[in-house]
């Protein structure tokens, strides 16, 4: 079978940053570390006036296709995941098309164009619809743009607004992918769950707690459920494992309880015993809370461990770094988390070609998905090309006041202007209003 | 190759019913035929105040698992697609999958949930992404539910008024469907354009003239990309033509193109040279207006001929029939053609089994895309099954005064309580609101 998966991938990041120890915990009269330790987090990306989910999405692609010498006819789909969506109607792949054609001579009038909304799990949705695609011999050659890009603001003096973010995320999926080939096999964890909504309102209302839970709950059933198709897993298989990121300290509860279930009745539950027992059972237990009381004091033990934390430094810590810096992008957030697993590979000159990734993506609402990727030949010539570094490096430091402007630009019950903050350079960029309320774009030189 | 296409199909109407020509020309002051003759309709179905797009959908879709005898472990993929959500992150599916686990037994946790937005045209990309599922080898023996679902709704007097509609279309697509069999094939002709838009509202901004350029240029592109892989289509080839019907005016203008482009160098186009001459050639015109000019000529010429008409009166008239009495249901529209053609087979008594049809679906914004269906053997039995006749009938006959009432109720910017026009049975109701404002669902017996 002709291996499918994500050929090139590019991030673009908002060209504006809110350093959080620096600015927005002194202004809350917070510890920094409240931030950095905490939630993991040193900063957040943001869109400057000029930007949105169009133009982050339109850039990312635009590189992504420039960088691999595609055509418009080289892409016969382009779907856009969000949840940021500035109408209810016409999708944002139709605008970010009429972006890429203003700087194209062909069209990509014969492209299938989506959108796909789930909370943060959408852009893993379209990814597995663009493999589902191809796997179904409809792509008469072509691959397919699948663009994930938000704009992830709460209201300001939320409970979230520390985890904001904003950027885009653009990935080519074709056979013979260059950088990781996507398993068939998928698990999923799905309930109908109320802990983050949108209802007809531009920002989320937030059960921070129950979101927590349900993130955890819903990740161990898509695992659980990956396994009844690929067999069981053991942390030795994989050399990262990206989650979904919406702030660093939840994938550090995340990576344990994975890292539980994976080495149950494994050798390392076996070498562990001696130093800290092994693994509850709940047969062992007359009621349910006594055995979540005695995995609770297990969990607290296997953190401790160094066998957990070497596996965990060495498999989870690397899928955080770009995240610290650059907040939650929503639907990109996971995707974000892969490239940064893999530029630490690079960093170190790790030998990763035909590795294994277990990609952990999840969506509020709530679901979760699981998948296992194998890396490509290709994949240290395309992380090399990625220029993150330098993006995140040129980000406009926000001072507060900068952010509160900027904050009510992006608010859609506003009608604010502010001066740009960056001047733009090769990219789309919003141009105004057209007459029926239309967003409209050009291409700065 | 096994067949894969749609197994069972469900229709659900909104319990209220707009009489076009009895009611709203009179309060309009027009003429009745202005409706029926000119956009070829005789009612709207609308949601009653405990009805919304999830219930509808919910409500398809129970129906159909009933009829089908299908346990939630038989689905493995729950995809709805509207342009009507009331949510920004959460999906419908999630609505809709927790509804129907209030009357299973079984969860849907290891169904992929998903929503879709591309105006009309997003239930057919559903459909699409349930068939590359399992032709991709994900399914796990394991059907989708595709659902969809709209409140078609404009603002109370805009030109659209006269063309609104609610309800929903559930399908279950499988692997040796007893329906119809869907074309790996497929034509897209998308562009990035502002016919129809709904910026950050819930009602839409329409350039009616636009619109319907953008439909029948659309339609062209995905016609001629559809042949360019499965090769010329010839009027005799198709028993039907669905297309996406925003009223059936819309249709006749769109089967009358489809007919001259697909006579263009056969048998027909030779036979009718004598009566109306032969298909003006852009290569004959010394500019495109004047070509433009004889096309029209030559349309308008084509359209009173008995062999196109007798033809339209086949193939194209028979999908129209429900249309008339519900209007616009958005991205159930096509699929409810598609019901109301074979539903004109089973009343004619039409030996269908293995013939074909070509459907052609549309979303503004703009997406065409033409595929072709075979029918399959046990399409009479699926057809014979629904109870869509009864639904009709029983719809509540909205005076004007229930009818700006019932509008109002369903007007997002408005909070208005007003007593039910009907009294649900054996369905999924609205039953008020969360604490976190999500809308919150009931069965009633």
């Amino acid at each position: 079978m002709t291996a499918v998966g994500i050929d090139a991938i590019e991030i673009w990041t908002g060209n504006l940053k809110l350093d959080l120890p620096g600015t927005f915990a002194p202004e809350k009269g917070e510890d920094p570390e409240k931030y950095t330790k905490g939630l993991g987090l040193n900063a957040s990306s943001f869109p400057d006036s000029y930007e949105d989910i169009v133009t982050m999405g339109a850039n990312a692609a635009h590189r992504l296709m420039e960088r691999k010498g595609l055509e418009p006819d080289d892409i016969g789909r382009i779907d856009v995941a969000t949840e940021s969506a500035f109408d209810n109607s016409k999708p944002v792949s139709t605008y970010v098309a009429g972006c890429l054609e203003q700087v194209y001579g062909e069209d990509f009038h014969h492209a299938n164009k989506g959108e796909r909304k789930f909370a943060c799990i959408a852009g893993t949705q379209s990814l597995d619809d663009a493999y589902n695609w191809i796997r179904a011999g409809r792509n008469r050659g072509r691959g397919a743009l699948v663009i994930a890009t938000d704009t992830a603001l709460y209201a300001r003096g939320d409970a979230g607004e520390a985890t904001q973010g904003a950027g885009a995320v653009a990935m080519y999926i074709t056979e013979d992918p260059d950088l990781v080939e996507l398993s068939t096999e998928q698990g999923y964890g799905s309930a109908d769950e109320t802990d983050f909504l949108k209802p007809n309102q531009q920002f989320p209302s937030v059960d921070g707690k129950r979101s927590v839970q349900v993130y955890l709950a819903r990740m161990r059933e898509a695992l659980a459920d990956f396994e009844s198709v690929a067999g069981d897993t053991h942390p030795d298989q994989f050399a990262y494992i990206p989650f979904h990121t919406p702030f660093p300290g939840m994938v550090r509860k995340a990576g344990l309880l994975a890292y539980r279930h994976m080495i149950r009745d494994t050798n390392i539950e076996d070498e562990l015993a001696e130093e800290i027992g092994r693994q509850p059972r709940s047969e062992a237990f007359e009621d349910d809370e006594a055995f979540r009381d005695a995995l609770r004091e297990y969990m607290d033990k296997l953190k401790d461990t160094e066998t957990y934390q070497e596996w965990y430094e060495a498999t989870i810590d690397p899928t955080l770094t770009l995240s610290r810096e650059v907040g939650n992008w929503y639907t990109g957030s996971v995707h974000v988390a892969r490239v940064s697993a893999l530029k630490h590979g690079l960093e170190n000159d790790l030998d990763l070609a035909g590795s294994k990734l277990l990609v952990g993506s999840y969506g509020s609402g709530a679901q979760a998905e699981g998948h296992a990727e194998t890396i490509q030949d290709g994949w240290k010539d395309e992380i090399k090309a990625l220029n993150v570094d330098e993006q995140l490096e040129n980000r406009y430091d926000l001072s507060w006041a900068d952010y509160e402007q900027v904050h009510d630009v992006h608010n859609h019950e506003m009608d604010v202007d502010v001066e740009e903050f960056t001047t733009p350079e090769s990219e789309f960029v919003f141009d105004g209003w057209g007459r029926m309320g239309e967003r409209k774009y050009r291409y700065v030189e």
